[in-house]
């Protein structure tokens, strides 16, 4: 592993140096000041998979999944792929702001500013921000590889412009600007979540196996794949959380699943990525876990303290429909039917660990991520691929571009 | 099958004569009438798994993901499990709403209404509504199994009352009144969606299977899963149909995910369903896709017509980034990327069949839930297993029970 203070980005692993990084982050907090100063009531983050889910899995975690219909002062839109229907609407909240003379923030994230769907998206709503703004360049901020043709483009149109260090790839670069400026103009504390990633990682880097929770679970999940487990569930205890499981998804399959190993020897390897949520996925999924094929290892994720307690009240003549409720918190039954899960999972010889995070605080979320991206990259060391590259996602892009090409323009 | 002129309710695949039952259709009708004459604010949908995710995909289909953040004359909240932070959001809107003399509509949905987690959310808001509403009775909804305690109890609290059949399982439930009413009470056209169902079943019950959509896609699907493909992924790719994704694959995994066979032979035998979204998840799913093992067959499903036209803009300066795509729309800019994953994935031996939508109209995802809803019942007759049942869900709900009972009340 790369040394913690060595502070580089010269290396394939350089994503584990970020949290150290603070002229990034002084960098980051002067482009937040800059466009907060706007009071922005929209920030729109146009990016795909890897440039976007790191903001997306954070932003709910802390913020939650209804932040935009608890009227914050900046609301999210997530401009990803090209579904005319959903760019539609982020178009028309857009303008419907600007025309009254509102605010809102584009942030464009891409490592190469080369995807299709981000400049495409890009190109839309930008369009918008010129008819409606005379100086739009100050609404824009553009993060992106140093010198790629996007951060060119940023330069000569007056974009702000943000750094990812080059060899940080997209599914990577959560603590990179990729992710920091949108939490932290959101209101996130991105200090916070990157405090929580260093010391996960300093744990994380230990050689002494036994303390290095990372080389556990990765060393625990390759058993499991050896022994036939081709699937890994990621079962999320907290509705809030199911764009973390997102933004894991990503990073196992891209890391792990590859045609080739290292030695170049053809393998079609991988682990597949499944995400649930509890207690919600137990009504639609535990009779395939428990009755199903014994071809999954589950990561159980509960988090230990809730922000709200609501308790279920001791309602005359409700009490017999369900006993034992009343008087209960949420959190206690909730706890319940987890331990229930892991109890009949046990029984069953369903194999799991438990991952408890303390709340889902900036500080215990950047923990998870961290602690996820090292335990990945270990794991793949041990399947003996490569973690850092995706060389097959070139074969649909190239076929795109054939069929785009011969498609008529309007 | 079933006759589909029989109009029974005493088979186990009692479900597809839901689309011409006339009394259920003007029953459901009456009380979406009375119940939109109190220009509800809100409908809170409590209830779980096939007791919510039908209407959830219908939803989100028919009228987008946005639907709450484009200011509707009636919003939708869904209080499925019992996560303190999601059910606290809840019942703050529920609140707020009923103290400035709002009003809302809870539609509770529970087959025996033995839920825990339905019963407990139940529970927590009716107190909020009782609280507020001196008759509180006219603002609720009780979808449930005739004669069941929760009816039995909605009689003497005097709420409405909707029946699902009593043969009519959880995850086929979406053309009964658990689907039916909230769905109406958004505005969505009911009618439509069970024209859609009745015109597709009767091709789906063609005895001359090579006419029979339904059994040909069952057909396929059985010989990949016996050539080792344990999983499916749903891939839609449209931004709206995610719901659709996780409504298909509760009916999936709880109908084929089986411990013993139909001739009581334990078989553990199952397919994991996954949903992907095009052209988000292209860029977080493809490398595993196009490089990992080959234990996957895809379901591509593409929307013939959206409801939006968007053309990417001819902007000087920004044509380098990517190029070709300036004047095209987004959706031929879409339908370009599915036809390179499709090309990709068939240069790779890849397995995939593909479904056009004419559009996500309800007759169309009226159609294509009836597709998938016989396709799986054929598909469990394929591999010897019962289709209706879900037995081992039992297991963690014992559990669960002997350590709530351990708790403490407060």
């Amino acid at each position: 592993m790369v040394s913690a203070t060595s502070m580089g980005y010269d290396d394939d692993r350089a994503s584990i140096n970020l949290p150290d990084d603070k002229d990034m982050l002084s960098k980051v907090k002067q482009v937040m000041k800059e466009k907060s100063q706007l009071e922005p009531e929209y920030l729109v983050v146009v990016g795909i998979g890897g440039s976007n889910l790191g903001t997306l899995a954070v932003q709910e975690a802390v913020l939650g999944k209804f932040y935009n219909q608890l009227d914050p002062t900046t609301k999210v839109l997530y401009a990803d792929t090209v579904d005319s229907d959903l760019i539609n609407v982020i178009v028309k909240m857009v303008e419907t702001t600007l025309e009254r003379d509102g605010n809102i923030i584009l942030n464009v994230v891409s490592k190469l500013g080369t995807t299709t769907e981000t400049v495409a998206n890009f190109e839309v709503i930008i369009d918008s921000l010129r008819r409606c703004k005379k100086e739009y360049g100050k609404y824009v901020v553009v993060t992106a590889d140093e010198d790629s043709k996007l951060w060119n483009l940023a330069l000569k149109e007056g974009f702000s412009v943000l750094e990812i260090p080059k060899k940080v790839g997209g599914r990577y670069s959560v603590f990179s600007p990729a992710g920091l400026f949108p939490l932290g103009l959101l209101g996130i504390n991105i200090e916070h979540l990157l405090d929580g990633a260093r010391s996960i990682r300093d744990t994380c880097i230990d050689v002494d196996i036994e303390k290095n929770p990372a080389a556990i679970g990765a060393a625990i999940r390759y058993q499991h794949y050896k022994s036939g487990k081709n699937i890994a569930d990621l079962f999320l205890f907290s509705n809030d959380l199911e764009s973390v499981g997102k933004w894991y998804r990503q990073l196992m399959a891209e890391s792990l699943g590859k045609e080739f190993n290292k030695k170049g020897k053809k393998v079609n390897i991988g682990i597949t990525p499944t995400v649930s949520i509890g207690s919600t996925d137990l009504h639609s999924m535990a009779q395939l876990y428990l009755g199903g094929p014994h071809d999954k290892f589950t990561t159980f994720v509960r988090v230990e303290n809730s922000t709200s307690h609501i308790y279920v009240p001791r309602l005359g003549g409700y009490s017999e429909l369900v006993s034992g409720i009343q008087g209960k918190s949420l959190k206690d039954i909730m706890d319940a039917i987890l331990e229930g899960t892991k109890s009949a999972f046990g029984k069953d010889g369903r194999p799991f660990v438990e991952i408890t995070l303390p709340d889902r605080s900036e500080n215990s979320i950047g923990q998870f991520l961290q602690f996820k991206i090292i335990e990945t990259i270990y794991l793949a060391y041990l399947l003996d691929v490569n973690p850092f590259d995706q060389p097959n996602v070139e074969s649909y892009k190239r076929e795109t571009r054939k069929i785009l090409a011969r498609k008529k323009k309007y």
